[in-house]
């Protein structure tokens, strides 16, 4: 380009950075609007909650739903329990069945949900069946943009908290050196809680012991010792952000960024539609978006082959934040 | 699940159907608030469209801009413009070249954005050397919801138009019969408008020769017949969205599903960014995202290729509507 000209795009990116400014507050904005709309979904939370608990039962009216699908199954169904009344007879000699709520509601969707299953251990699920609620609590106004997730357990055998929480900070300014790069509010940090452990329950922790013998002497003796344990529990205990200019290796990277993807799914997915993930509805959307990346991505990798691999290190994903989708309704439908 | 347990379930879905009513009105008012911050913007791309026209010149303060990468450039071109003063002295010789503005600004953002150079043909090109402005309109507060594209064209021997507009109708509120599939608003339907080409100028027709040998007489005339021609311009002429139930073969939906999503390109990426799209620093962080995805869609499709092609018909991707990015700013910086 003509010096000129190169001078007058220099002007275009000046007027850029100023745009991203600008963004910056739009994105506070909508975060204002969240929290104002956090207040308006509690009460349908709240509700949530204790039909899940089994605190309140619904009235026949709340429960009303009739979907196509379930209707035909519920046919059948009527059809088989005619065919067979011994099993119904069997059935009706179980009268001590009588589940409060949704027994192990929250516990079902770990296992459903793959980003979370991942980190479920066997040890882990008699404790989540005392998982009653999870909920997200945004930062105040005035302060620096964070939310915290709160998992409210009900009174075990396995530690005293009543809940145990994860805070994730957020920024929402474009970085000086890099003002393009701006998308809107990402996580920087996060923060765990000490979970209060009963004795000898702390899932996080094993407890190996070794034979060790004394050198001179010849005798041996038991010691035990105390080595990490895989957990869903270490959610709660996460890795800290090393300051910049430190060392980083890519299992530190990996590990941070899963662990902020998931405190992002948790606020934006799973609290917000626990339900459907329980049902297992959601999980097919999720699905059939990934299905449908991976055609893109492949289309991409025949077109432009050359180019792989040329940004590793950079996983700015997702960028459609704030965004409306471009589908027409009518390809929804089919 | 026991008939109990799935009532209360039935009661949570609708609950869910509450969350999702509550959500179209979140998304409301955050198309309110863009509409606020649009007018916030509208000085700035002003300017923009002042600088790349040529109408100002920008002062040696809006244009002050240094990166590391392009101080090195300029010391490079300084060394090299030392060493060979005869190239110096032609282009001395060359005074008439004084650009005026930033030529050919949007005509390059066309050819340099995939999605667009795949609609751009050759005869399109001389007339987008024309545009001088892409601008954004969004519907009025109580007006159904929708955002007017806005070509501004420079008097140009094509048409005469000073304005080409395509406007996009969107919905934002939860289906009756798919009340979870909501996901923000959504583009329903687009609009384009009247090209008033100057005569033999339109491109998006062409006029082909046919011979016609008369079957009695056996005479031969010359006729000449109009046919659509492969133009961008067509963009002002799109698909009508099919009534419910209509007959759609899957050439129509791809087209219509196109032409959303360049809508919402334009909308979301190219008009905000526009200079970024210019220099090509946009462009990479675009195709780093698709690697990305790429990469994501793999790991899906090995843990679970049985369920390959089940949802081949669903368009619902880039779901992240109006959420934050998962990602930790570390990752970014490397």
């Amino acid at each position: 380009l003509p010096k000129v000209v190169k001078r007058r795009v220099h002007a275009l990116k000046r007027l850029q950075v100023q745009c991203a400014n600008i963004e910056a507050k739009f994105y506070e904005e909508v975060h204002e609007l969240e929290r104002k709309y956090a207040a308006l979904y509690h009460p349908l939370f709240d509700k949530r909650r204790e039909i899940v608990t089994g605190t309140v039962e619904p009235t026949d009216e709340e429960c009303e739903w009739t979907s196509d699908k379930e209707e035909e199954e519920e046919l059948a169904e009527e059809v088989k329990e005619k065919a067979s009344i011994e099993d119904t007879k069997k059935e009706e000699a179980k009268p001590e069945e009588d589940p409060k709520g949704i027994p192990e509601f929250w516990l079902t969707i770990f296992k459903r949900v793959d980003m979370l299953s991942d980190l479920l251990q066997e040890h882990d699920e008699p404790i989540l069946k005392h998982l009653k609620d999870i909920q997200v609590k945004f930062s105040e106004p005035g302060q620096p943009m964070s939310f915290t997730l709160e998992f409210h357990f009900e009174p075990n055998g396995y530690f005293n908290n009543a809940v145990l929480t994860k805070m994730y900070k957020m920024k929402s300014e474009p970085d000086a050196s890099e003002p393009f790069s701006f998308e809107g509010p990402e996580i920087i940090d996060c923060e765990g809680c000490q979970i209060d452990w009963h004795k000898g329950k702390d899932v996080t922790v094993k407890t190996i012991k070794k034979k060790q013998k004394h050198k001179g002497r010849g005798t041996v003796r038991t010691v035990t010792k105390q080595v990490p344990n895989d957990s869903f529990f270490n959610f709660f205990n996460p890795l800290k952000v090393a300051p910049d200019g430190e060392v980083k290796d890519e299992d530190y990277e990996f590990t941070l960024a899963t662990d902020f993807e998931i405190g992002h799914f948790f606020r934006e997915r799973i609290i917000p539609r626990a339900v459907l993930y329980f049902t297992g509805e959601a999980l097919e959307d999720d699905e059939s978006f990934d299905e449908e990346e991976l055609e893109e991505g492949d289309e991409e990798e025949q077109d432009e082959g050359d180019e792989d691999d040329e940004d590793e290190g950079d996983v700015d994903t997702n960028n459609f934040a704030h965004k409306e989708q471009p589908q027409p309704a009518e390809c929804k439908q089919q």
